[in-house]
């Protein structure tokens, strides 16, 4: 606005986008119009989620275009997938400091080939000129009543956690540090994995359920928080990736795994008796998942060692802003 | 994420928007959860759109945080009254340099001001660290068959506008030349009127219909073209309000109504038997509408000075982006 730019760059890079994104058939109007016109199923709840990444704060600088793409879709369906919902639609803003085309087209080949294998359409948005910014919103259903919520976690629950958490936290101390940098601990912070096959499965079995976006403790913190309960975890239960234990003596790797973020697991909550039902979910959904504490009276998430002593982190846990 | 902040911000700020908004009955579950839930009526289409505002690209630095808060929601408000929707709920997306908490209650002021004069509830969303930008999502319904939409302009249709265009592009104009200000146009800009009542009244009337962000002519070259006709717009027709009659002569002030932007007007086409209709739903809700000019077979938006030339604007058209 205070400099018009010189050219029609931004249709261009609308019709750039368009011609690559798949529909669905509850699409009755995409991309290109002032909104979008979507069918909702008869009788399921409309499930809606929105998240920013800024370049710097919520990727490295030197973020392939494709994995920012995939990432920034990844953590919004994460969202969907702790609501056990089933994702259908989504928009996307585009902040760009130029209208450096390679660059877009890197970053829809990461945004789009996570859409498409989740049967997620992208039906409308923004591109304006700023410093690198993608804010994303999507879109799922869930049946009434099915939604996996942080407020409904009861005293006896098992405390259950999918993956192995702490991975993304571990490459971004080895960003940090500029040593050794595993391929594999990257790839969970470039590329994490929304687990919404477990989450839908999990919807008639857990009770409260959250995605593990600022840590393992801060997040069961919130289920906390809104079931009026408290969580004790077993430390030595975190389950842990060969590629962390490598990289890390035993306390840093529990810290970053009790505090670290970003891993976009699903950390939720059931009664015991549906142990082996949960067992066979995961196996069903090829979705790892431990049994890593329990809900009890009181408030807070605290986390346990071997010998039953209080932990305490030796860093502060992950906070995304301010 | 380079640089964990020191505190818990983040909580801080979504328990500040909490406690601030209103609900509706749709809503099952707004903000606090990883997503919300809402109730779509039976035999609705879901209206869609979202729009990005940036600090010095879509807003002077020196606008008011309420100004700026009431522009992030107006603005996507008006890609609803342009679609013949009505609004119901919102996500905002609010990317911060630091946590200025005062900032943020005066964007509040703005932002749910006009949420609350609309019924729209505010329903999620992020709040993150990073340069000032605002991503706001609109969600609204429309009865399948009512919803207006750019492809739907036929030859002989008359072409209207709301409001008086170009007001906005003035205030720019003084803006950045740091000489008289005037304070109407500049509120022109800062507050622009979602013209939602309009809207939803042409949805059974008119045939195609844009919102003017871009310019006019450039927004009704959006319509041409997905309509697969031509316009022609009478210059000396343009509606003008007195101030921007006062501050600029003829020639710029036709400059900045046929191309500058940010006005948010409604422009649609309707049939000329409805010319009676369109009167009484102008006077039935309170929105000035003005008769500017006619589809024709062709492409292409062109506009035409009183004796009958073909007009060519003094500047280039006005464009967000890049």
């Amino acid at each position: 606005m205070t400099q018009p730019p010189s050219d029609a760059h931004e249709f261009d890079l609308i019709e750039r986008i368009r011609r690559r994104v798949h529909s669905r058939d509850d699409v009755v109007l995409g991309i290109g119009d002032d909104a979008a016109l979507l069918k909702v199923p008869a009788g399921q709840l409309l499930v809606v989620a929105m998240d920013t990444l800024n370049a710097g704060v919520h990727f490295p600088d030197d973020t392939a275009a494709a994995d920012v793409g995939w990432k920034s879709l990844a953590v919004n369906l994460s969202d969907l997938a702790a609501m056990g919902a089933e994702p259908a639609w989504c928009t996307l803003s585009l902040s760009l400091p130029d209208g450096d085309t390679r660059w877009v087209d890197g970053f829809l080949d990461g945004f789009l080939e996570l859409a498409h294998a989740h049967g997620v359409a992208l039906v409308g948005g923004d591109t304006t000129r700023g410093p690198l910014s993608i804010s994303v919103t999507v879109h799922g259903f869930v049946a009434p009543g099915r939604a996996l919520r942080r407020d409904a976690a009861r005293v006896d629950d098992d405390v259950w956690v999918s993956g192995t958490p702490g991975d993304a936290a571990g490459a971004l101390v080895q960003w940090r540090e500029r040593t050794v940098r595993d391929a594999f601990l990257r790839s969970r912070l470039d590329r994490p994995t929304p687990r919404l096959t477990l989450g839908a499965a999990l919807a008639d079995v857990a009770n409260a359920c959250i995605d593990v976006s600022d840590g393992l403790l801060a997040d069961l913190a919130h289920v906390c928080r809104a079931s009026k309960v408290g969580a004790r975890i077993e430390l030595d239960r975190l389950p842990a990736s060969d590629a962390l234990r490598v990289a890390f003596d035993e306390a840093h790797r529990q810290t970053l795994q009790a505090t670290g973020g970003d891993d976009y697991e699903l950390c939720f909550t059931a009664s015991p008796d549906l142990r082996d039902e949960i067992e066979r979910i995961a196996l069903g959904t090829g979705t790892p998942v431990t049994r890593i504490g329990r809900i009890e009276a009181g408030e807070g998430a605290r986390a346990f060692d071997a010998r039953g002593r209080l932990w305490q982190p030796g860093r502060a846990g992950y906070q995304h802003f301010a």
